[in-house]
């Protein structure tokens, strides 16, 4: 996905916020927007609103000389969520279809992002998170919804990258790994974090903090932008990308960074920016598992 | 009232929605918010937000040559408001107190401002005014609604200035001014509006479109700014603001311009940006009637 010029002003928004959670002085705080402003002419709307994000966090942390502004917070959301892993594990149990159950929650996981929002109440977002599920339940259309897609990928493949999003939202996706495995056997399940800190994004501490390390492969993506952008990757992750049999792709940060690609991806995200939601003619807030198959 | 670090990312999507309503192209569009990028770092937090509104529109005029690109929105909110005129009378004179009810639809009447909100629906609004103005009726409390301040000044007064803010609205404002002149014989009330394009504010010719300079004189404050900056303001505007008995201001922009300032001045207008919620202690979309009296 290209950058709107509606991201613009929402860079600014972001960045403020991020030095904000950095601990940055007011004085710090303008300087940051100052710089931000002095570099926006050099940034093409072509590039993805990730390089962009990689770009505003990085200055960030050159300014406020933290390297992990997020940290904390990471860790409070690997807490929580793994404090519900019991209560989404019995939902996922006790329903009709596990898999479809285990797949919607961990998009309604994806409700943790502080890419998009600044003032996140994990407490609040997790008892949403149980709110939408039971909503999803009955809910009878979806759009964007390739269920079907997903099963029958996911059935004809042996090796399937598993693309994270943010810290937290990892126990979410354990969930839905879990179910993946015990449906199928013998799937080779690859989970894919950032290298470096970026925003609340998981790395491979978050993703075994939360047990995925217990159940799949966790390799670094070398990305310390809020994205894959594949061009940025290291040279053993694009190996991997590439020869994957199925990629699952969490979050509207690798949607914006991937959505433009060549290879075949479900994108698994809700959908948190107008300009997300101009992009796929969806609604705000809507639960996206998006099929997205250049070659179909 | 000072800047907020909040208002800068507000600035360039304020910039964004006047360059569209100027029709600029989307090479101009990135143009204007890189020129602003370009001038962030020499703006002052201790300058008021209006003054940055008149740099960004001014911006915007010159590299879209457009001198006035709210003309046509400002001639069409003239129309329609003009259209509920008799309306509105008939609400005020058949409500218990006149007044009240002439103040109230003049605050609702700010609802109709370009600034805060692009994609305003005149229709749209025009109905929420009247449906707004229901509910105050039904208010028991309202936030900041110094009402009997403002009756007594009103009575104890000679020379009114009455601050305009938007098109439209002064049709809004015209109703409390005849309101005014129906309950209290031989006031001078004297009406500024701006001395060229800004936004959607008024302008001589649309105070002579909505009828006011039958009821009151009418003036230019000299300003091509969305707000009252008295240092901006012609020599003439400055004796008379000086040496009013009273100042009856409305709009956001008008309180952020004169919210520092020395004189008492009764600040009419709707809460429309978490900024000013915050600078209050109010709600979004509160009315506001404040007796700004620093002598008090």
């Amino acid at each position: 996905m290209k950058t709107y010029l509606e991201c613009i002003p929402c860079f600014f928004r972001q960045a403020l916020d991020a030095a904000r959670i950095a601990g940055a002085s007011q004085e710090i705080q303008k300087r940051i927007l100052d710089e931000l402003g002095q570099i926006l002419p050099g940034i093409s709307l072509n590039a993805s609103p990730p390089e962009m994000g990689g770009i505003i966090h990085e200055l960030v942390k050159k300014m406020t000389k933290k390297n992990d502004p997020y940290k904390e917070i990471k860790e409070e959301s690997n807490r929580l969520a793994l404090g519900v892993y019991d209560h989404l594990k019995k939902k996922v149990q006790e329903s009709k279809d596990h898999l479809f159950t285990a797949v919607e929650l961990a998009i309604a996981g994806n409700i943790i992002d502080y890419g998009v929002k600044n003032s996140l109440n994990i407490h609040k977002e997790m008892e949403r998170i149980l709110n939408i599920e039971n909503k999803i339940i009955k809910k009878e259309k979806i759009a964007f919804f390739n269920f079907l897609d997903f099963k029958k990928t996911l059935n004809d493949s042996e090796t399937i990258l598993y693309l994270a999003d943010n810290a937290g939202e990892t126990v979410f996706d354990r969930i839905l790994i879990e179910e993946i495995k015990a449906l199928y056997d013998g799937k080779k399940i690859i989970y894919a974090v950032k290298g470096k800190p970026i925003i609340n994004d998981a790395l491979v501490e978050d993703a075994r903090a939360c047990g995925i390390d217990q159940i799949a492969e966790v390799i670094s993506s070398g990305l310390d932008v809020p994205g894959t952008i594949i061009d940025l990757c290291s040279k053993g992750f694009k190996e991997i990308y590439i020869h994957a049999d199925m990629v699952i792709s969490k979050g509207q940060g690798n949607f914006e960074a991937l959505s433009e690609g060549k290879r075949p991806i479900f994108f698994l995200f809700m959908a948190k920016c107008p300009v997300v939601v101009e992009e796929l003619g969806c609604h705000l807030r809507d639960i996206i598992l998006l099929y997205h198959s250049p070659k179909k």
